[in-house]
């Protein structure tokens, strides 16, 4: 019984399918996964009791059933709190299924172990408890409606309610997938129900939801009861969106309009062909999308799928996999804006992203929408979870300047240990709870590996063992646990940043060239046949298009999957990473730090310190002002020249003409600085930090034996060797 | 008497006073005063009248005298509507003042007389008429309140109540200096008085306003009625705030929380070292401070807006003069965090920063404040009035790139003919129509010349006609036409940006550097001496400093005060500007264009166009990837060279390792480009527009003959001449 999320239904069209068998049980995720389970899913409770979030089901219930007893206010700021419960329970549910502690030999057996003595269990059963406690006769449930007095599904704008009964479902097919027990499951269905009676044309209500969320859900909900109504009802809330239901009025309460694309009400899923808006709602809808177009076979979806997907990634993404550039609105920006500094890169945003590439490689079992979810995991999403699991990042900026102040609630500033919107934590239990259901396929010819990591992953009878030390060496194990008799394919995904790399079976290397991403073995397999692959894992500079503007002239450390930043902390003399620029042909070299930020390698290089400043001479504007002529001081003008006369000699001469104009200077002195992994910022202090590094020669135009006159403007002089060209 | 705002008292400590006679009456800014009173002011009350900013005072009025009948609901959505009506009403009155049209010999009396055949004046009349009909009787007046029911003085934070009575305020001076009508005084004093009988320690109300405004109206109407509990009314708001009287809670109705620095109160004026927040509030509070050091002569307001301005230059203002860097919350980001596209650079802030470096200059007598002045006038102040004097920008960019679709209510994207928050607008009216009175001062010795414009500018004896066709040319010619028997300076502003000048005195040249920005000629003039300035005015490329990370390896066309852009839609075959980059050391030529945008002189340049990307190879993910290793395919690795063993050949190759990555490539066709003034941007079409420009052989790891082996990693392979050093 597979106990993750997503199962395609037998009758989907989809060439993937999750393995039946998926376990981490070793390495740089089992490590994480440990940290969510002993800290953030266990104190979990605790933060929503804190926020308030249980004591609104309790008072809903108390509502319902307290015969005149008044229940307390709503607690809270935001309608869609009661998600962050939901959310939390889902989280709880994927580890509960998780057998890494328990049974090696059955692990796809869902036996309700948690590896905590029972204790998750006696958690989730007593949340599942309140809520059940809190829905309406009807199957309403929203804690916000319920309580003030509120009324339902009139204010689809801002209400989240279908978005919370998303959430809901998503849990409750959790909850049974883990457990087995239809309890949560039946309180799901009753809402979907309601749902079901309320929404549609010419029913009660004929709109949307301004946050997508139940098309998914839904869709796994009709996965996991075969009714087909919920398929049928998702359909409806992917075809109605774009035609205008969300516009001004919409919600009785009126409220702010940030525009239709907020709400992905701007152009119907199909006819779109940018990602825009709201990233979280355009991505949670795309994954519904794809969803749809698994179970229904629908061409248009996946076309506009594959088409926003490609969009996304080649248009509206961070060397991190983080998505979404704009403070203003969560909002993905125009194509190639992509702000290093104000890099909103909400950890939802990169969640969603997950979401939606995984559910692309099962809708088309092409490799590429993981090489995104790896870049995702080990950067834009894993940087948004504290080292320690209890602290936060909800935006994921790729470079943070020193400040003289601290500005109040600033959330890219550091890590933060709940949130007044705190989507972002449940949502990162979750996906690390869930995440050995991201790892591997089953597709008709044998089993593939998407992501590596050390346990065991297996389908139809093929079951290996994954050892590796992955993200840190390149190398990946893979032995043959069980396999049937009959020739199958055991395929590795070749990771898109990987230059060269080696596959062996049994020691032989094997000469093959990777078909679209694919490293493909095909054989009748036997048990103690191991494949093994090596990535090369030398550091490397990146640059990016001529396009991204903020990184212009700048290259990045990369190594492996991970993307590198300097945090000031690291430096020699507490160097500001903005007073720094890298040489390119100085080599990187990699060191391993068991002692640093729970273990990572580390990656030097050498550059430049930025010269400081000479001193402004004169104390006028020009001493001032951040800009200057290229190549002034450079030129004197002939007499005469025009707009001259001759007789209108002598010019004066500004003395701020002889000051060179310093961009990265070369006499800066030589220093090496040191990297860490852009996962693990941000978990010291709140100094400096930066991914782009300006390189010396570049960006510059006086670096590099290039004085300030190259560069100067149709000057006629000769410039020799070190003139630009 | 003078007919300008800011107007010093005797005892005030300001070396600086402006000149009494200021007109302009020829030249570029003749022409953009012109459209303002003919089309912008004159077509005023419409928009006011369409908006429902003059209905709510109407209604108002009916709710104070009615007699039971019902008045209408506010129109609009926000509370500080009626601000737009005073400002409107404010720059009607400059306008009034204005004599330009009038007796040119007696142009510093005022008359009344507004070059509309009276229509501006029945029209100032008529909006008194509601103004003054709607005030209560205690002298409250601010419609959002007095409709609708609510109360008075419970919304420190978003009622800008102080806000509106200072633009009242503000528009009493104005009408009073420029028709000597005491009529709207006398309503601006009966609300300065409740104000004054409301604020105060101990008093009902202990807080300052959510916007500030009040201060410099306040001190304002100090100069004007010489009734000093104003100034110590002001002065009391300029030491509250800073002192978390804003904070939660504060308003009675709550609502939207950005953070105590938005409305300035997270620190005492005095005490902050960092322009922070808000921008136009940040502004107008300096402003006041200013207003407030120069009347009282205090040194720690005078230290601090010194502080605080400098920050602003050195740290926080774009190329176009533009401050406020961030869509999010209107507000300044952090020190050099200054990006093209996303530039939020609101129209207001742009005059906010004028009026503050304005009183700054008149409180130091320093020239580097009219730098930044005239900077700002001639690009991110007037971009925000389109050339037809009826569409407007809210947000002024340096960067917009060509969209596939247009986002609704972007409203950086095209000029707009009102907003549903009226600000700009009605601010732009006011500046243009007050613009001669920031052109010139009278110190303890002379006459200063702070911008230039065809007009005649005078004070105590001392009278000159300038004549120039500033910023096209560099040539300022400056008759005397009137002059005392004692010797007087005339000194001229030699702006920050001019390289080379001569100056000369009835046609010899003068031999003198200049002091602190000016060129000061001294002696007892006659009528008829002329001083003739002229500074050299070829185009010239400008480069930021290293720290402005979002124009790193660019540089912008400047000429003159003038900043320069590339729109779309004046390239050769609809070149998209991000397509292009600048050759450094090709010629800028220079053309007048009368026919164009109203008549500018363009600036042509000379680089390529980006080649089109090569086809990608594959389909995989790194075919749509937009970041590629630098140097990717370039380093053959040795057999055996760790981490891999001898054993484990052969590699596999990456196909993409094969691909040169492409950042700009030389291979482009040259091209020309045609600049023009960013001020004139956006009056055509809603192309690409682009301030800073990509160099070739800058921010580019293949260009101008470096290939793309160039900058590879530690591969020591000689790299010969072409080599990155």
């Amino acid at each position: 019984m597979f106990s993750g999320p997503v199962r395609p239904t037998p009758g989907a069209v989809s060439p993937a399918r999750p393995a039946g068998l998926a376990r981490i049980d070793g390495g740089f995720w089992a490590e994480r996964r440990r940290v969510n389970a002993e800290v953030s899913l266990a104190e979990g409770p605790e933060r929503l009791e804190a926020a308030g979030n249980l004591a609104n089901f309790r008072a809903a219930a108390l509502a319902r059933t307290g015969g005149g007893a008044v229940p307390p206010d709503f607690a809270g700021d935001f309608p869609f709190q009661d998600s962050d419960v939901y959310k939390w329970l889902e989280a709880a549910c994927w580890q509960m299924a998780d057998t890494s502690d328990g049974d090696p030999s059955d692990g796809h057996t869902p036996d309700g172990h948690d590896g905590h003595d029972g204790r998750l269990a006696a958690a989730v059963d007593a949340v599942v408890d309140v809520i059940a406690a809190a829905q309406r006769e009807d199957g309403y449930l929203q804690t916000y409606y319920q309580l003030g007095g509120r009324e339902p599904w009139t204010e689809p704008r801002w209400g989240h309610e279908l978005y919370c009964a998303g959430h809901l479902i998503q849990a409750a097919v959790a909850h049974h997938r883990a457990t087995g027990s239809g309890r949560l499951l039946a309180v799901a269905r009753r809402f979907a129900d309601h749902i079901d009676s309320v929404f549609g044309p010419g029913k009660h209500v004929d709109t949307v939801c301004g946050h997508p969320e139940a098309e998914t859900a839904l869709i796994e909900l009709y996965r996991t009861t075969s009714e087909r109504r919920y398929l049928e009802l998702a359909r409806y809330f992917l075809d109605r969106r774009g035609h205008g239901s969300l516009s001004a009025g919409a919600d009785r309460g009126h409220g702010h309009d940030p525009g239709p694309e907020y709400w992905q009400d701007h152009t119907p899923v199909r006819a779109a062909d940018e990602v825009t808006g709201h990233a979280v709602r355009q991505l949670y809808l795309l994954a519904g999308a794809a969803d749809c177009a698994a179970e229904t076979g629908d061409p248009g979806l996946r076309a506009a799928a594959e088409r926003l997907w490609r969009d996304m990634v080649t248009t509206k993404t961070y060397l991190t996999g983080g998505v979404g550039s704009r403070h203003d609105g969560e909002a993905f920006g125009d194509a190639y804006e992509l702000p290093a500094d104000r890099a909103y890169t909400e950890t939802c945003a990169a969640i969603a992203s997950v979401h939606f590439s995984w559910r692309m490689a099962l809708l088309t079992g092409e490799a590429r929408y993981s090489d995104l979810v790896e870049r995702t995991l080990f950067n834009g999403f894993l940087a948004g979870a504290g080292l320690d699991g209890r602290t936060w990042l909800y935006v994921n900026p790729l470079h943070r300047r020193a400040r003289p102040h601290q500005r109040p609630g600033d959330q890219s500033a550091h890590r933060t240990p709940w949130f007044r919107c705190a989507c972002c934590p449940p949502n990162v239990m979750r996906l690390l709870a869930a995440l050995p259901h991201y790892a591997a396929t089953t597709g008709g010819d044998g089993l593939y590996l998407h992501q590596y990591a050390t346990g065991v992953f297996g389908s139809d009878g093929l079951t290996v063992r994954v050892t590796t030390d992955y993200p840190w060496d390149g190398t990946v194990t893979v032995n043959v646990e069980a396999a049937p008799e009959r020739p199958r394919a055991l395929a590795l995904r070749l990771p898109a940043w990987c230059p060269r790399y080696t596959l062996a079976l049994n020691g032989t290397a094997l000469d093959g060239a990777p078909e679209s991403g694919w490293l493909r073995v095909t054989r009748a397999f036997a048990p103690g046949d191991t494949v093994r692959l090596d990535l090369a894992m030398e550091p490397r500079l990146t640059v990016a298009g001529p396009r991204v503007d903020a990184a212009r002239g700048c290259a990045a450390i990369e190594r492996g999957p991970l993307v590198y930043c300097l945090e000031q902390t690291d430096q020699p003399g507490g160097l500001d990473p903005d007073d720094f620029a890298l040489d390119p042909d100085a080599p990187l070299t990699v060191e391993r730090r068991p002692d640093l930020l729970g273990g990572v390698s580390t990656v030097s290089a050498v550059g430049r310190r930025r010269a400081e400043e000479e001193e402004p001479d004169g104390d006028g504007f020009a001493a001032d002002w951040p800009y200057r002529p290229l190549g002034a001081g450079e030129r004197p003008l002939g007499a005469g020249e025009p707009p001259y006369g001759a007789g209108e000699r002598p010019y004066g001469e500004r003395p701020y003409g002889e000051r060179p104009y310093v961009t990265t200077r070369t006499s800066g002195e030589r220093v090496r600085v040191t990297a860490v992994p852009y996962y693990a910022w941000a978990n010291r202090d709140a100094g400096a930090m930066r991914v782009w590094l300006p390189l010396t020669g570049q960006g510059s135009l006086t670096a590099t034996g290039r004085s300030h006159g190259a560069g100067a403007l149709h000057t006629g002089e000769p410039g020799g060797e070190q003139r630009l060209q």
